[in-house]
This record gives structure tokens, C-alpha cells and sequence, in this order.
């Protein structure tokens, strides 16, 4: 990806604060194609549509890779850091089966 | 994370649909950091902020690989797919220094 | 609001770009309302929520009215000049009950 | 905008979970009008831009006056409302030409 940017010489537009709203930009796209649906049809997506949902997970990684790389984050242990924290935060035996936010206990 | 939810029963808020809510909405907390800084700010960030942005990428990146799973989608897989598809799109040659959407082309 | 920004000398900050990354951001707080309900229970919210949602509602609001007067745009007439727009690309007759992108018809 | 909804049958769709879903999609298109440009030319947009701008705070402004209506939450009275709050949350005195949050001071 930075050899991409740089052979199109896109690494001037690639601040975080731009690469930021292109992230969510993309993860826009992925909202649109499940607003209209049911919980129920999210779950089974016809193939045609499951390939256009395919394509915009692809655009998130691809931008959230990126900002990680210009901000110098391993984004892999920064999600794993992340996941000991929510263990802690969410302890399975008071949580089950409620979505109340963490803060909220 | 499969196991992180199940032990919380929460599996059945994980939809597709609840999921991409989830993603905008912490991609969001990231444009958040960076709304009022500058381009050149948002890439000297002070280390407490640092930190912050680097767990909010950790939880996108989280809720993607959720969505990815839930949908049985190879995330690593779409991405190398999706950058031929931008490569073609793109070609180096046309649209260096440009940020021109391809469609504009 | 126009004047709320300048008492604090934050009209340096408001360029529409930021505006833009203020007003999804609040969006996506109103979306986190929402990401675990039911459709059904986001019909049927307890007052307290309400409360609460009103707040990100009113938030959306005026960041969308702070960028429309920093772009000089009547935001009630492109509203209106898109409704007219929007009753011709989905005529009423044709589109019945069915929630496909026009661009599908 | 209710009969708009009506004539198409499409009042099953709206509800709040999914207008807010809605919203933040076509909020994602006005961030995607920024991303690549500097904040400076994010003021002085050519007039064609600025019309394809104005569609999408239209979109905003059409799926925010909905959900409100949905939610029987009178717009207006909330955004005032909201503005008082923010007028004590951020003392002009205190806050003079700092974007940090309330939060922090």
C-alpha cells in the first residue's frame, strides 16, 4: 500500500486526518448496503450482494492499515492489547446477554 | 473474539446490520481525534494521544474481523483483491500527484 | 451559533472539512444509540434515552446549519429542491414497498 | 416528507435504527466531498462541487427532520436547548481559541 501511494505520489494527501475521513467514508458504504435489511436478512446475504460488502471490508483494512503504518501503530497488537482491556471491562459473568454499555454497570 | 462474545451471550446482537453500526461508530471516535487539528498536527500527535488513536483503531479493526467472520469473509484475501482492483483503476502513470475520484477520469 | 463560535474564537477551526468530521462524529453517536436495539425497540424508546438521543439529534443539527452558513447554502431550499429530485428518481407507482436503490429500477 | 414515505410504502423501513443508519450514510458522502482537499480549499469549493455539497446536506437534513418526526422530538426546541448547554459547557472566557474539549479543561 505505501509503494501504491507513493508510485501515484497520493502520499501527500495520506495525513491521518484525511486517511481518517476516508475510513469512515468507507465504512459508510458497508452501513448503506445493510440499512434497509432486517437483522434477520443481514445474516444471509444473496452472493451478488455479499461480494459488494466483500469489497468495502477490503476498503476499511486497507485505510485502517494505512493509518496504522503513517502513525507507526501495530495494529495487531494494539487489537490484542485492546481485547485484554475488554475482558476486563465486560466480565462474562455480569454481562451475559445484556448490550448495556460498560459503563452503564 | 468468537469466544469473547459467546461467553457473554452476545452473539445474538452480532448481525451484520448491528455490527457495521458498531464499526462507523468507533470509526468515528477516530476522526474525533483528529476534527480540529490540523493535517500536519494529526501527524506529530503528543504520546497520550497516540495511545488513545491507537486503541480506536484497535477497535475498528476488532469490529471488522467480527463482520468478516460473522459473514464468512477472508478479509486478507478481499484486501490483496481489492488493491488489483485499485491498481487497474488507478494506473500510476495517469493519475500521479491527483486525488481526482477515478469516476473523474 | 455564528456568533457562539466567534465570543470563543473558534471560528479558525470551522472550515467546512472539519465541520464535516464534527457532524458525522455526532451522527455516529446517535447511531451508537441505536447498534444493539431492535428496529422495534428503537420505536419505543424509555424517556431517559430520549432525552438522550434528542441531545445527539440537536448536536447533528446544528453542525449541519453551522456548515451550511459557512458554505452560504439555504439549507431549507436544497432540502426542498431535493424532495422535488427525489419524487422523480423513485415515482411512487413503481417503487411500492420495495427499499432497492433507485439506480436498481 | 411523512407522505413522501407513505405513497411509497416505505414507512416500514423507518424506523429510527435504520434512519440513523441512513443519516451517517449520507453524512459519509459530505466527508467524502473533503477528504482529499486541504481545509483552505474546503472554503472556496468551485461551483459545481458546491452544488453537489448542497445535495448531501439536503440528504442530512431530510433524514434528521424524519427520525425527529418519528420520534416526536420538536428539531428546533432541542438544538436550542442544546445551544444553552454548550453555552455553559464552554464559558467564551475560559475556552477562547482552544478546540480542546470540554472534558479537559
Amino acid at each position: 500500500m505505501r509503494s501504491f501511494a507513493e508510485e501515484r505520489d497520493w502520499d501527500q494527501f495520506h495525513t491521518p486526518k484525511n486517511l481518517s475521513m476516508a475510513l469512515i467514508a468507507e465504512s459508510a458504504e458497508l452501513v448503506e448496503h445493510f440499512q434497509w435489511l432486517t437483522e434477520e436478512q443481514s445474516t444471509q446475504l444473496p452472493s451478488e450482494k455479499l461480494k459488494e460488502v466483500e469489497e468495502e471490508l477490503a476498503d476499511v483494512l486497507i485505510y485502517l492499515v494505512r493509518i496504522a503504518d503513517k502513525l507507526n501503530v501495530d495494529l495487531a497488537q494494539a487489537a490484542s492489547r485492546k481485547i485484554d482491556i475488554n475482558e476486563k471491562k465486560y466480565p462474562a459473568a455480569q454481562v451475559r446477554g445484556s448490550a448495556k454499555k460498560y459503563t452503564e454497570y
